[in-house]
C-alpha cells in the first residue's frame, strides 16, 4: 500500500503493561474476593470509561463516542480512508464479576496499539480499539446493546432498564454521542477469556474460535393439580413437579444421544405453590439449548415438543412448550481464523479450535463484518465470579497472537475488503 | 347413672339447621368462589367466634375461654363431676379456604347439643363443644396451637407470628382467658371433611378414622457448581437440579415399592441461582413423608439417606439430608371407633375405615385422651380451596353418626373413664 510501513515480525507486546492496566481498571468497583462490579452506565462504569479514555489520549488515539455510548479509539493508518480493523470488547461486568471478562478484550486492543507506538510501526490501515456498551445486559436488557446498536441502530423502546432509562443514563455519565460512528469496518477481532474448561483440559493456552453457538430458550409449563400431600394417594396425584423432573431427565438423555456438543440446561425452575405439604399443581422449566448448527437445534426443538406432548398419562399432567428466544449461530471468518492460527504458529504457541458457548459482542458484529475471536484459558472454566482467573503469561501470549494477526491483516488488501 | 336420663335411639339431628349455620358462618370473611378467609385471631375470626358464642348462649351452654383462646361450650350432665365428652374442631380457615374444613366439626358439635335440647335429652355426662384456636397455622406457626396448648401448655416463645404476637392478638380480639380450662376430659370426638378422594372413590359418605399418619419433613440439599450453560460441556457439569430431579424420581419409585399407602411428596423446590443460562449449583428439596406405621417411616428414612449418599458420581454433586420435623402417628381409640361404626350401622349408613393423611386438632389430643374422628366425603378430594364441597345429606348423616356415638358414650362408664 505504501512504502513507509514498518512491519516487525513478530511485534513485541508488553505483557506487564497489559496486566497492570487490567489490575488498575479492576480497582474501579472492586468487590471482595478480587472481583469487580461495574454495571453498565453506573458511576463505576463512567470512572472506568474515563480512565480508558485517558489512556487512549495518552497513546495519541482519536476518540469518538457514538449515541449508544460505544467508545472508538483510532490509531490512524497511512491510508486514512481504508476500512478500519476493529479490536474490542466491553468494560462493564456482572454484579459479582471478575477482572477479565470483557475488560481483557478492550485493554488487549489498547496494548496492541501501545505496542505499535513503542515500535513506531506505521500500519497501512487504521486500527480502532472499541469499548461496547452494556454487553452484560444486567442493568439494561437485552445485553450486547452497544454492538447491536452500532450495526443496526437502537430506539428508545428497544432497551429496557429496570427503573432506569438507557439513554438518560448515557447522558448522565456523559457518554451519549451526538452522531453514529462514521467508521468503515474492515474486520473485527475480539480477545476474550474462554469462560469454560475446554482449553485448560486440552492444555492449550489459547483457542481460535470457530463461531458462536446458536441459543434457544424454551418455557415448558406443566399443569397438574394442587392437592394435599397427606390425603392424596399416588394414583390420584397430578404432580407437576414430578412430570417436570422426568421431562428434564429425559431431555438430558435425548440431548446426549443427539449430539455430544449440544448444550442442554434447565437453569430456571418454578414450582407452585411451593409449599412442603402440597403436591405441586404447576411447574415451569426454562430450558437453554445451544449448538453451532441450526439443523441440530431444529432437531432438538422437535424432540422437546414430542417429549412434552407425550407425558406419561399416569402423571395426569398437561405440558406445553413456548420458544422464548432464538439467536442463530454466528460463523466466524475463515481467513481471519487462519490468520490467528498462523500468528500463533509463528510465535510457537499451540492453539486449538473451539466454538464459543457464550455470546459476545462478536455475535452482533459477525453477521455484518468479517469477525474472529481468540480465547484465553480460564482457570477452572470459572467466570461471572470474582474467582475468574487467567494466567498473566497466557494473557500476554494471547495478546501477541492478536497483535500479529492484526498487523498482517492491516497490510492485506483482500483481508481488509473481503467479506465472509 | 341416674334414672332421669332420657335416651331416644337414634337421636334425630336437624340437618337443615346445621347447614344454615355453616352457610351463616361462611359469610364471615367470604371470598370469591364461595370460599372463606378467616385467619386465626383476625377481625373475621373474632366475628365468627362472637356468632358461635351467641349461638352457644342461645342453646343454654356454659361458655369458657382459656388462655389460648380455645372456646368451650358445655351442656351440663346429670353428673356435673363426670369427665366431659368433647366434640370439636376449629373455626379458622386457610387464606384461600373453603366453608367446611374445621367449621363443620365445631358446628356439628353444636348441632348435637341443640338436638339434645330439642328432644329434651338429659345425658349423664357433660358434653362440651370446643373451638380450638389456630389449627391452620397460617398467621402463627406451628398450627394446632390451641389444642396443643390445652394438653401441654404454651409459652410466649412457642408460637411464632409473622410480625404479630399470638397472645397480644388474643387480647386484642377479646379471647384471652385468664385461667386454663378446668375440664376433666373423658373422650374427644372430631368430625371433619376427608380432604382426600378415598371416600368418594369407595362410594362411602362417611369414614371412620383409624388414626393420623405420622409426618416427617426432610430438607435435602444438593451442592454442585454454578457454571455457564453455553460453555460447560456435559462431563464438566455439576448440575444440582439434575441430581435433585433424579433423586425425587428415584425416591418416588422406592416409596411405591415399599408400601402403597406411604405418601411421598416433593412439595418445595428451590433452585439457585435460578437463572436460565446458568447450570444450577444448588438445589433444595423439602420432602413430606407420611405413614401410619413408624416402622415404615423409619425404613423410608433410611432409603432417603442411602439414595442421597450414593448419588451417581457422574453428577458431580454432593447431597445431604436433614430431618426438619417428626410428628409420630396418632392411633385412635378402638372402642370409640367401634362406637362410631355401631352408630352408623344402627342408622343404616355404610362406612369404611381409613387413616387420616392430614393433621387435625385430634393429633394433639390423641396422645392424652381417648380420641376418634369421623370423616365426611369431600367432592373431588379438594380442600384448602373455595371449591371445597361436601353434600348436605352426607353432612347430616355424619352428624347423626356422631350424635348417636356421643349419646351412647355419655352413659357408658367404661367409655368415660377408660384410657386408650
Amino acid at each position: 500500500m505504501t512504502d513507509t510501513a514498518v512491519l516487525p515480525s513478530p511485534v513485541i507486546i508488553n505483557g506487564d503493561r497489559l496486566w497492570s492496566s487490567l489490575m488498575e481498571i479492576a480497582k474501579i468497583g472492586a468487590i471482595p474476593g478480587d472481583g469487580s462490579c461495574r454495571l453498565s452506565l453506573t458511576d463505576e462504569d463512567k470512572t472506568a470509561r474515563d480512565l480508558f479514555a485517558q489512556w487512549c489520549r495518552e497513546a495519541g488515539l482519536d476518540l469518538y463516542v457514538d449515541p449508544y455510548g460505544n467508545m472508538f479509539a483510532t490509531r490512524q493508518g497511512l491510508d486514512k480512508e481504508a476500512p478500519h480493523i476493529l479490536i474490542g470488547s466491553h468494560l462493564d461486568t456482572q454484579p459479582h464479576g471478575g477482572r477479565f471478562d470483557g475488560v481483557l478484550g478492550v485493554l488487549a486492543g489498547l496494548e496492541v496499539l501501545r505496542s505499535l507506538n513503542d515500535h513506531d510501526v506505521k500500519t497501512p490501515r487504521p486500527i480502532t480499539v472499541v469499548n461496547w456498551t452494556n454487553e452484560e445486559g444486567v442493568r439494561f436488557k437485552p445485553g450486547l446493546t452497544g454492538s447491536a446498536g452500532f450495526v443496526s441502530g437502537l430506539n428508545n423502546g428497544s432497551v429496557k432498564g429496570d427503573g432506569v432509562d438507557f439513554f438518560r443514563e448515557l447522558e448522565r455519565i456523559g457518554y451519549a454521542g451526538a452522531h453514529p460512528a462514521n467508521i468503515n469496518v474492515g474486520a473485527y477481532y475480539e480477545l476474550h477469556i474462554e469462560q469454560g474448561p475446554v482449553l485448560e483440559r486440552a492444555g492449550a493456552q489459547i483457542g481460535i474460535v470457530e463461531g458462536i453457538q446458536g441459543v434457544r430458550w424454551y418455557e415448558v409449563l406443566f399443569e397438574g393439580q394442587d392437592a394435599h400431600a397427606g390425603t392424596t394417594p399416588f394414583m390420584d396425584r397430578k404432580d407437576a413437579f414430578m412430570a417436570a423432573a422426568a421431562t428434564a431427565m429425559k431431555l438430558r438423555l435425548e440431548a446426549l444421544n443427539l449430539d455430544a456438543s449440544l448444550r442442554f440446561t434447565t437453569g430456571r425452575v418454578e414450582v407452585s405453590p411451593n409449599s412442603t405439604n402440597t403436591i405441586p399443581g404447576h411447574t415451569k422449566l426454562v430450558l437453554d439449548v445451544r449448538h453451532g448448527d441450526v439443523r441440530i437445534l431444529d432437531n432438538f426443538e422437535e424432540t422437546i415438543s414430542n417429549v412434552v406432548a407425550t407425558l406419561p398419562p399416569k402423571e395426569g399432567v398437561q405440558g406445553s412448550v413456548k420458544r422464548l428466544m432464538d439467536v442463530p449461530p454466528a460463523i466466524f471468518c475463515a481467513s481471519m481464523q487462519k490468520r490467528l492460527f498462523d500468528s500463533a504458529e509463528s510465535l510457537g504457541i499451540a492453539t486449538i479450535r473451539l466454538p464459543s458457548g457464550a455470546m459476545h459482542d462478536a455475535s452482533s458484529i459477525a453477521p455484518h463484518y468479517p469477525t474472529a475471536m481468540v480465547f484465553v484459558q480460564s482457570r477452572g472454566g470459572i467466570s461471572h465470579n470474582p474467582a475468574e482467573w487467567s494466567d498473566p503469561e497466557h494473557i500476554a501470549n494471547a495478546c501477541a497472537v492478536l497483535a500479529n494477526a492484526v498487523l498482517t491483516h492491516s497490510i492485506d488488501v483482500d483481508g481488509l475488503t473481503g467479506t465472509k
